[in-house]
């Protein structure tokens, strides 16, 4: 199938600059941020790990951890049935159709859909505010993820908790202003709090976003990694920064 | 009184560098660390803050706070009755026993010491690791002070949540490894965690200590501020630190 075929009206699509994955964009729908890299940076991903995304969106965490290591696979979920097309049309798009699959299905019924205790990561870019009050959103698609509309933390730590092996990873990011619920949230599913970095704007602001590992029935003790700054004091990317945006870069040239 | 009928053999007199204030210690007991000077600087002090400090040792956070605001006054607590009687003399011979009282108490019969509900600001510098099973302790005074021989933070919170007015704030610091078991004791006694700063050996190593202000019946919602760096890349303490550790010459070169 050409690559026209795999494109409805509106689409576009983007290259991620990375062992030439590309991705299908609407512009009228949400579209990957920057965050999904610097989380799928953070994630401890090798070969054959199986690994489960939880809100997947345009598909774009499961690309990138392809991308660092091409033996995965991964099923991944997303709601939205016209987003869940779209990213199992970039799958298609990549040839990844047979180690990526993306299910259209409610993550709170995960017990329906997949197995238990048969992944050693589970990752999700969750929604990051609470659900708001206002009763009318003018766009679904843009609300599901950027509130919790559709699921709770606590819905996507139930969901990971039934999902992993013992000792498995449950990976993802949220506003650092979180971090007390997050913890408590996800101690009442077995997941423990095992590794968090916070992300600064710059080295003299407040977190904006933390980064958690946590593992599934194992004991207390936390790593609280160094901090990843986005920017130097002039307004320019930190060297971390440009390491993590540019992979494709730098494994070039490494080649 | 002189200064050397202040003191017992054995014991010296350390200058702080700060508006003349003096420590009494001994080289055979715990002496007060760096740590107490970072976690004076995070604290928010103003005059007129009635203040308790939970596990004095030395003084010194009394002292340092006084260093930073004059019309505190403050209750410190102390178990051990050498290390209490010293902290004592060193407020005579710094002239503040009028302001800065300390009691020799142990901190989990709090109710019967110290009045309900009667301070903004309770502060402490506990120990760092939960109790060895070790059976002998060659020098009790080192253990209470580094080991969770005579309180944990479970009984620290709970003297905290009795001690604070409403809206009151907790001011401690302890091992990053333990930001999950403290953010659960703290709200187990109602404590909801609202600043949180990590001190990093160097901007590229993980965290080491957290400093960390709960309050006393209030909604959740986290500042983490911007990482406390000790060290540049080169070894040498960072500006922040030297800013830090040196009041007295940025005092001066104000005045």
């Amino acid at each position: 199938m050409s690559e026209q075929e795999l494109l409805r009206p509106g689409e576009r699509i983007d290259d991620l600059q990375l062992m030439g994955l590309r991705v299908i964009q609407s512009p009228d729908a949400f579209r990957f941020s920057m965050d999904s890299v610097l989380l799928s940076d953070f994630s401890r991903v090798k070969n054959r790990t199986k690994i489960c995304d939880l809100g997947t969106g345009t598909g774009i965490l499961p690309l990138l951890l392809y991308g660092r290591a091409e033996e995965i696979t991964c099923d991944a979920i997303e709601i939205q049935p016209d987003v869940a097309d779209r990213a199992r049309r970039t799958m298609r798009l990549n040839g990844l159709e047979g180690r990526i699959a993306v299910y259209t299905a409610d993550l709170r019924k995960i017990k329906k859909i997949l197995p238990h205790g048969a992944y050693q990561l589970v990752i999700s870019n969750p929604p990051y505010n609470p659900s708001s009050s206002s009763l009318c959103c003018p766009n679904p698609a843009l609300c599901a993820a950027r509130e919790e509309a559709c699921c709770t933390l606590d819905d996507i730590a139930a969901a990971a908790a039934w999902l992993l092996k013992s000792r498995g990873r449950f990976v993802f990011m949220l506003p650092a202003a979180r971090l007390s619920n997050a913890i408590d949230t996800l101690r009442q599913h077995r997941l423990e709090p095992k590794r968090l970095r916070f992300v600064h704007g710059k080295a003299d602001r407040p977190a904006r976003l933390m980064l958690m590992e946590a593992m599934l029935d194992v004991n207390p003790g936390l790593l609280v990694e160094a901090p990843l700054i986005a920017k130097n004091a002039d307004g320019t990317d930190t060297d971390e920064v440009r390491r993590i945006y540019h992979m494709t870069d730098t494994k070039e040239a490494k080649e």
